[in-house]
């Protein structure tokens, strides 16, 4: 599991898909991304950190992206965990109350639900214009967790099955070893 | 500057992009790669390591990415050094005879050799489908090293020049500075 941040001045350096690339899953892994490439669709557009063309070709250079990694052989699944306005506030006002939980609260959460209409517009740009055959968006209505869990894992499930992975072959002979 | 050897079992984990993006220079740097993702173009296609399908899926691959390198801001040359095959054999020898060259002789250069042929019809379908508006191959003639330095710096030059690399701006206030 990768939680992407911030990108620091190093990743700021490089091309937007070089940290992801980098930390990609080798063959016969598993990786989770908790935030991704799509940061760079939202973020920068909604706070005009980078001009409209710049977030407008990244559209198609993640789906071309996507489209290479699933050529060469990695399942993608991508989750969209879709909660209500007032589902927020009363999970912000919960980290803002219960002393266990306050870890868990960022201003720049706040900043971020200032703009909430303008982060759904770009969501449903992301979501529109980044699901393709190879990678398509799944919606998860999260704002139940028991529903939110079912949802993604009945997706997990169906693909495992399709995967089919299997146990990597023993060594030979392991027949004949005794443990003494 | 980066040379790229077999790739390594770690590497060969992962797609065949993952260790060249990783180390692709990052803003206002230059790189160098001796070799590159073109010889996944070559060898496995030469020595049939890989089905048809999927070597003659990377030149498009290899262009998509290059096309996304250059627009989020890296310029790429590409030099394809070009000498014969009597030229080959002269040089061969000469590593085999001069002392202080024999430890640039391979075994595995002589492999390639007996696939000249082969390796010529890759050659031409690389140059030929991985030349893009936004990344052409440059045919560099390279029989003669001083032929081949000359063509390849001028290509440099203008791209250089066409670049206009800046000196990054000095901190404020340097003037007052008296080092003592």
């Amino acid at each position: 599991m990768t939680s992407f941040k911030k990108p620091s001045s190093k990743e700021l350096a490089h091309d937007y898909l070089w940290r992801f690339h980098k930390v990609v899953p080798a063959r016969g892994m598993t990786g989770v991304f908790n935030r991704s490439y799509y940061e760079d669709l939202l973020v920068d557009r909604v706070n005009n950190l980078v001009a409209d063309d710049v977030w407008q070709a990244r559209y198609e250079q993640i789906n071309q992206f996507e489209k290479y990694l699933t050529d060469t052989g990695t399942t993608i699944l991508k989750f969209f965990l879709h909660i209500s306005k007032k589902e927020q506030k009363k999970r912000f006002v919960e980290r803002l109350e219960l002393s266990e939980k306050q870890w868990e609260f960022s201003r720049d959460d706040l900043l971020k639900r200032e703009h909430w209409k303008a982060y759904q517009s770009a969501f449903e740009n992301m979501l529109n214009l980044c699901t393709t055959p190879w990678a398509p968006w799944h919606l998860i209505p999260a704002n139940q967790k028991w529903c939110r869990n079912r949802a993604a894992t009945r997706v997990i499930v169906k693909t495992l099955r399709h995967l089919d992975p299997q146990f990597p072959p023993p060594d030979e002979g392991l027949h004949k070893i005794e443990i003494v």
